[in-house]
């Protein structure tokens, strides 16, 4: 029991690491070697966990998608719209998302579909708003698969600018100011007053 | 005269081709080797024009801005819509523009500030949007200034996620649907219905 938490342990501090170096260095440049030095495991325990600079990348994109966490609310638009806040400011700080969004972005030569990280995202997204149309809560005639991609979209741009402008510190407000260009032509009317864009949503759900 | 014509052709046929490198392998794998195989000029003509990749990479930046052309029309909000469309025409197949943004995008060693390729367009964008609120097009109470910057983000998000699913083949489409989105939270009610958001722009101003 104790060796397997070691081993967890280990696991996590390798795509820690090796995410703060694919973050810093982007993945062509990122050695094993570099990885190692901060973890300060030896090599055979990092092959131990994983057998490549790849397989770490792969965990990486993994982890992208764990952290995609469906805010539970009564209305499916908010929940969309907090999801990608909440996102946003797990990008501020979370060595593994960064690295994780930066493996989706460029072209390297890691091998691995590049459409995953849009895919995962997509799909969290578009389901909300199936249940968001569900319910009412959608302007007839909104294509939800084109919202979908064009929120996608937009998210990814954002983050990288706001990474140029600011290391990502006004990445929430960036997204609040999107969603509230887009909220008009996506929400009914009825509903637009009532949603909130800012990162300081009430405690009860709304 | 020929020997100066001669001249602006090799420095042309550099950028293209340092271009058509820059965009299949990125800034750092590129190498002055590459370039210099795909002009099948000498060296020393190449350092004549360009003392260094770096220099090569500055000049691809400054043909982004060039390509940056604002489209005459009356209704400004039309001239920022089809600047984005001409703007993702061309980035489908002008090999200079698709490695001027990649250069924008990824985080290489080229040193230039990598605000410059947001900053042309946001400056092209905001001119256009004054523009269109002195004209009365723009709703009550919208920050143009955040409009500009949601329009520069979501366009480069939109851009990448183009290229990663179609080589850029769907981008007009994804800018069409982005701007559908968008133009409610953005344009006075009157002018919705007359704004056109896919590439067929009728021959006479709108």
């Amino acid at each position: 029991m104790a060796t397997q938490e070691r081993g967890t342990r280990s696991r996590h501090s390798i795509l820690e690491s090796a995410a703060r170096v694919f973050d810093e260095r982007g993945y062509d440049a990122a050695s094993t070697n570099d990885i190692l030095a901060r973890t300060g495991l030896t090599r055979g325990a990092l092959y131990h966990h994983f057998p490549s600079k790849e397989a770490i990348a792969v965990a990486l994109v993994t982890a992208h998608s764990e952290a995609l966490v469906v805010p539970d609310r009564a209305v499916k638009l908010q929940a969309v719209i907090d999801l990608t806040l909440e996102f946003a400011q797990r990008l501020q700080h979370d060595p593994v998302l960064r690295a994780s969004v930066r493996l989706a972005v460029e072209q390297t030569s890691f091998s691995r579909p590049p459409q995953t990280a849009y895919e995962q995202s997509g799909a969290a997204i578009l389901a909300l708003l199936r249940q968001a149309e569900e319910q009412g809560e959608i302007l007839p005639g909104v294509d939800i698969q084109e919202a979908t991609s064009t929120i996608v979209g937009a998210f990814t741009g954002l983050q990288l600018m706001s990474q140029v402008y600011s290391n990502r510190a006004d990445l929430p407000e960036r997204i609040g100011a999107f969603w509230r260009f887009m909220l008009p032509g996506l929400a009914t009317p009825g509903l637009l007053g009532r949603l909130h864009t800012t990162v300081t949503v009430p405690a009860e759900d709304v």
